[in-house]
């Protein structure tokens, strides 16, 4: 990755039929760049990430985020950070796919 | 942060009429997720960062992301990624304003 170049997410995204497909953009050690897509009812469950923080943001699409005891409703363009240690997850509750960019920092141990 | 919510990056956006505008949505020793903001002809100088990987996100507008030797013209929702010592900057070209979502891992030493 020493030449960067323009990414469009949306061309990397990773539908499975039976779950959450992802795709990774880039990985190092700092930094994980990757994305979750989801076909219509699909779903991420609730988890978290000891000593990771996580950005989610909204590419295509809408459903919910999960949070612990709480949904909120997303939407394209929403940004959403769950730091270390506290709760998250999506579902897709529309009727079209949806796609979130997700970052994680630092990258999962491998 | 333990309260996580729903983020629309555009309210958090801080314009300066000088230089670009820097805003930070979040903070940790892993992560800073923040926001430049450049008027039309405003620009951040080519640059590189030790040990830190960054992200570009383009909110809205239309510029050039800034490489070493290279210009890539950027448009909303393009990403690029620079990672630790690789030159980059960026350039609002427009005749709009141009907001990109800047995230970086490990965030700056304070």
């Amino acid at each position: 990755m020493n030449h960067p170049r323009i990414i469009r997410p949306a061309e990397h995204a990773n539908y499975t039929p039976n779950k959450m497909g992802k795709a990774t953009i880039f990985e190092s050690a700092r930094l994980l760049v990757g994305l979750n897509a989801f076909e219509p009812g699909q779903e991420h469950a609730l988890h978290k990430h000891a000593g990771q923080d996580k950005v989610y943001h909204v590419i295509e699409g809408e459903g919910l985020f999960l949070l612990d005891g709480r949904e909120l409703a997303m939407h394209e363009g929403d940004l959403l950070i769950a730091p270390e240690g506290i709760a998250h997850g999506v579902r897709n509750t529309g009727t079209r796919r949806l796609l979130v960019l997700a970052i994680l920092a630092p990258a999962p141990h491998q």
